[in-house]
């Protein structure tokens, strides 16, 4: 990780730190270093890599979802290049849980090198399965289990089950000569889950006597003071939503919250409602929850969506994706009428049994007024208690910071909000201010003497895909689909003779995304032409300074008109 | 009202609403008619017009700041064009208060027929007087206060007053012979309000003793259950953040709300800051709620920025826009570290005591997020009590139907999830299901025998204002413009000979907002010139059948390599 393949450059979207170090320096020997490609100073696309003795261990290899800021963005990778040269030399990738931050870009890592060890727990490693298949990768997938030690070359394992909003969430504790690091992965202390497998406090307290000299401790809710409630407090509102309901009822949720579910299916059990899965994520999870026996489903409770949407509205609960008003979605789809074979009615209930993920509140918000249209009664997490959060807040975060007692901490998985949050709480629990690194993608952090310390920085980019290619989606790009969305453009074209500059043709003008009235920019015409006419006078034959010229004209008669500022290309031939 | 300009054609954005009945009939004699060009179905533009025996009352004339689909838009407008030909018929426009969403659209209005009264109490005719300025319009005002009852053409108006997030609100009833109206404007019932102007719950059940026909109410937080806390409770709040600072503390809020304000003042006196106002709004507004004595400033407290910031840090409190986190306010300059004169630095305190307006969360986030980079500590709705809502909660609005026990009611001021929840609400307290009268923009609701009814819908559209242009946007327009900014475009620009069809220059190929890659598009040259050749054999001349021929090579080739859907422009010339 000290050999950035980019030197130097600023890459897209990397944070400005213009008051922090340059290039690490050679990794020191016997020294542990530390480097985010993804995850920190965000939330999404998580990815830590270590380094001791020239051989590197990432854990997790996650996707982040784009915002309005990356128009047109499918989906952001962690910066890969950076580890490119070096894949020979990674071990293994550990992976904390099966959530889309946490393995959505392992398809891209893989096939820099296929035979990558991935270690991590049963239910994770059958959704990296499902979703290499998709790829048409054949991963090397070793599973573990919470209480495992073990070795994956040059390191020393050891996994400590955490409770989150999936199942099989492991923290993964990493034992070097330069000393022992914890990273919890995403992590909460629901200390009444629903499967009775608690956050290893007491693992996390003998690791704690043994001494942790690195705490990288998940971040996403250190702002949130208190405790976030058990998942089990969700059921009986569930129940009774259920319950009460006398017609259809849908209830929407994340594709991979298998505990979230199961109260749903246990609800719908109690009132004689049968189930269908709807959301080909949905389905597919579900259906491995089940074979992996995280889910228990009785015999002939769920069955395929046509079956049950033959039965009477009171018999029928769908389980389904959308929460977050993803457009294409089922649950949008319904909400607009589209939807192929489910009508919602006046009558019918729809609960969204999830949160708003930060840049998504309006799309729900049209999918919650789009259902209250048609009459739907929908009952969200403004109106009734169908959803907590799957990380601790600060005073579960107390309780880790006290049975760990940490040498130095590096908050992770945040953005800088929650970085700072994670600071305070370490600060207030006896970590001194200095132990506590805050250390955005790209800073490198070196394991000294036990003591962390920033020692440079790489540049770390946003990778952007976008289709079916990846990284030529970069600043230029999303500038101007900034540009091009705000204010559209004014295209024109003009033919000139190669040898007097003399237009041969009428400049043709036309825009798109400017405006709706068709002689919009009948008055710029003449100007144009008279341009071009002065053009010609002054024996001007280069294409690009006609180009200039006539972008300049128009221009400023846009703006002056309109003022608005669509893109201008001229587009000039010589013919 | 019953003669909407634009008969039957669909306008932009208005909702589709099939299976409702179409124009409505001639107004019958004696009956009252109520129609909302904006407010009902979305939350701002509110803009009602009443018509009784020919004549017309408006109650407000705001605005709609655009969302994510209506990109590069800077105002939507209530759909005027449906007063447009009766503004002679028009005896007056009432303002409740002095929000934008309620006068913001005033000036077009005015410009149709600038002598129409404007009827509102002091601080919102102040407010529309500056505004008006700004638009070179002069208004004629005429103020009300809260216990006045006064005629205005055919109308008995009686005004009450209500509490809100901004001085000087009111309700209005209107007195027809066809029965009365209430209209409550934006409503709270903080039973303890700093200025001791409680919301005239008695003057409601007068006038409920007296029959109230139709109750249109505010609908914002129907959905939300309880009651708003009084505003006094921020100040403490603010006073224990303010009073522990070290540094400067810089205090972000809506420029209208005064009392807000005076609690900041008050602080700031209390420890010795002086403050200054950052943001043209905010130093125009509180500069007239000076002058009107709705905000009491203590000699020497408030001074010019610059003087405030030669003083030490712990005597600065600047009271700021920019709580929404819109780009170019100051509060966003300081967190990038570009702001002219006031530069943030690690101990500082922003207290944003704000909400977030729906569509704005990712912006404010922003903020946040590069105000803790900064080591600024950010206090914020979501950490501290430093914000509560200016509308009724549900337990507030029972109150109000019980006091007033209307006939009929219709839920304005919400979305549909809104007006849904009003509408139970309305319910639990006796009204009749039949009696709540669910009419988004452009539905015609008539009060006859004291009955309202939906007579009938007439086309309401988006008015669009970008620029200093109205009304050329429209659906074409931002169609493009979302597909421009999701996939940029590709331009191709082909000469022909007019009379052969032969390509007189090499096709032109460029992207924006397609690809990074200078190379992108090379290979996709020689099949576009393939075509080109085969088109010239196949004798075709017609401009737009190679425009056509080239757009389907083009499109399908992006398509097919990129997965990827940038609009393909064609430009072919004939020379």
């Amino acid at each position: 990780m000290n050999q950035p393949r980019n030197g130097g450059a600023q890459r897209n979207g990397g944070p400005a730190r213009t008051e922090e170090p340059g290039p690490p320096p050679q990794l020191r020997r016997g020294a542990l270093r530390v480097v985010a490609l993804g995850g920190i100073g965000e939330i999404g696309r998580n990815m830590t890599v270590f380094e001791y003795d020239g051989r590197l261990l990432v854990v997790d290899c996650g996707v982040l979802f784009p915002e309005d800021a990356q128009p047109g963005v499918d989906l952001i990778l962690p910066d890969l290049r950076l580890v490119e040269d070096r894949v020979a030399d990674i071990d293994a990738v550990v992976i904390t849980h099966g959530h889309e931050d946490h393995i959505g870009a392992l398809p891209w890592l893989l096939r820099l090198r296929p035979d990558l060890p991935v270690i991590g727990a049963r239910f994770s490693l059958a959704l990296i399965a499902a979703k290499c298949r998709e790829h048409r990768i054949t991963p090397k997938l070793e599973v573990v289990a919470e209480g495992n030690r073990r070795r994956a070359g040059a390191w020393d394992l050891e996994f400590f089950a955490v409770n989150h909003s999936i199942p099989d969430a492991l923290a993964v504790a990493i034992r070097t000569p330069a000393g022992t690091v914890l990273h919890t992965g995403d992590i909460k202390l629901d200390q009444l889950p629903l499967d009775g497998r608690l956050t290893d406090l007491g693992g996390f307290a003998r690791l704690g006597d043994e001494g942790v000299d690195l705490f990288l401790v998940d971040s996403t809710n250190a702002e949130v003071p208190g405790f976030v409630a058990p998942e089990r407090e969700i059921g009986p509102v569930l129940d009774a939503h259920i319950r009460s309901a006398s017609q259809r009822v849908i209830v929407a949720s994340f594709a991979s919250h298998v505990h979230r579910v199961q109260q749903m299916l246990d609800a719908a059990h109690r009132y004689g409602r049968k189930v269908a899965f709807v959301g080909r994520s949905m389905v597919r999870n579900m259906q491995i929850a089940q074979e992996l026996g995280l889910l228990s489903v009785p015999d002939g409770l769920v069955r395929a969506l046509d079956k049950v949407l033959e039965l009477p509205p009171d018999q029928v609960l769908l389980i389904s994706t959308g929460s977050q008003g993803e457009p294409l979605s089922a649950l949008s789809r319904m909400s607009r009428g589209e939807h192929r074979s489910v009508e919602l009615r006046s009558g019918d209930t729809v609960i969204l049994a999830s949160s708003m993920i930060p840049g998504n509140e309006t799309s729900v918000w049209t999918v919650i007024n789009e259902l209250s249209r048609l009459g739907v009664t929908v009952v969200h997490q403004g109106t009734a208690r169908v959803h907590v959060s799957g990380h601790a807040s600060a005073g579960e975060l107390l309780f880790l910071y006290n049975a760990v007692r940490p040498r130095n901490v590096m908050p992770v998985h945040g953005e800088w909000r929650h970085l700072r949050a994670q600071a305070r709480l370490a600060g207030l629990t006896g970590v001194p201010a200095d132990r506590v690194v805050l250390a955005p993608d790209g800073t490198v952090v070196d394991l000294v003497d036990r003591r962390a310390r920033i020692a440079g920085h790489i540049d770390v980019g946003m990778v952007f895909v976008d289709g079916n290619a990846v990284g030529d989606v970069g600043e230029t790009t999303l500038s101007d689909r900034l540009i091009l969305g705000e204010g559209g453009f004014i295209s024109i074209t003009v033919a000139i003779d190669a040898h007097t500059g003399r237009a041969v043709a009428s400049p043709t003008l036309s825009g798109r995304g400017f405006s709706d009235d068709p002689r919009a920019l009948d008055k710029v015409v003449p100007l144009v032409e008279a341009e071009l006419a002065q053009l010609e006078a002054d024996g001007v034959t280069d294409t690009h300074r006609v180009a200039q010229a006539v972008r300049r004209v128009v221009g400023r008669w846009v703006g002056d008109t309109y003022r608005r500022r669509p893109m201008i290309v001229p587009t000039v031939l010589a013919v």
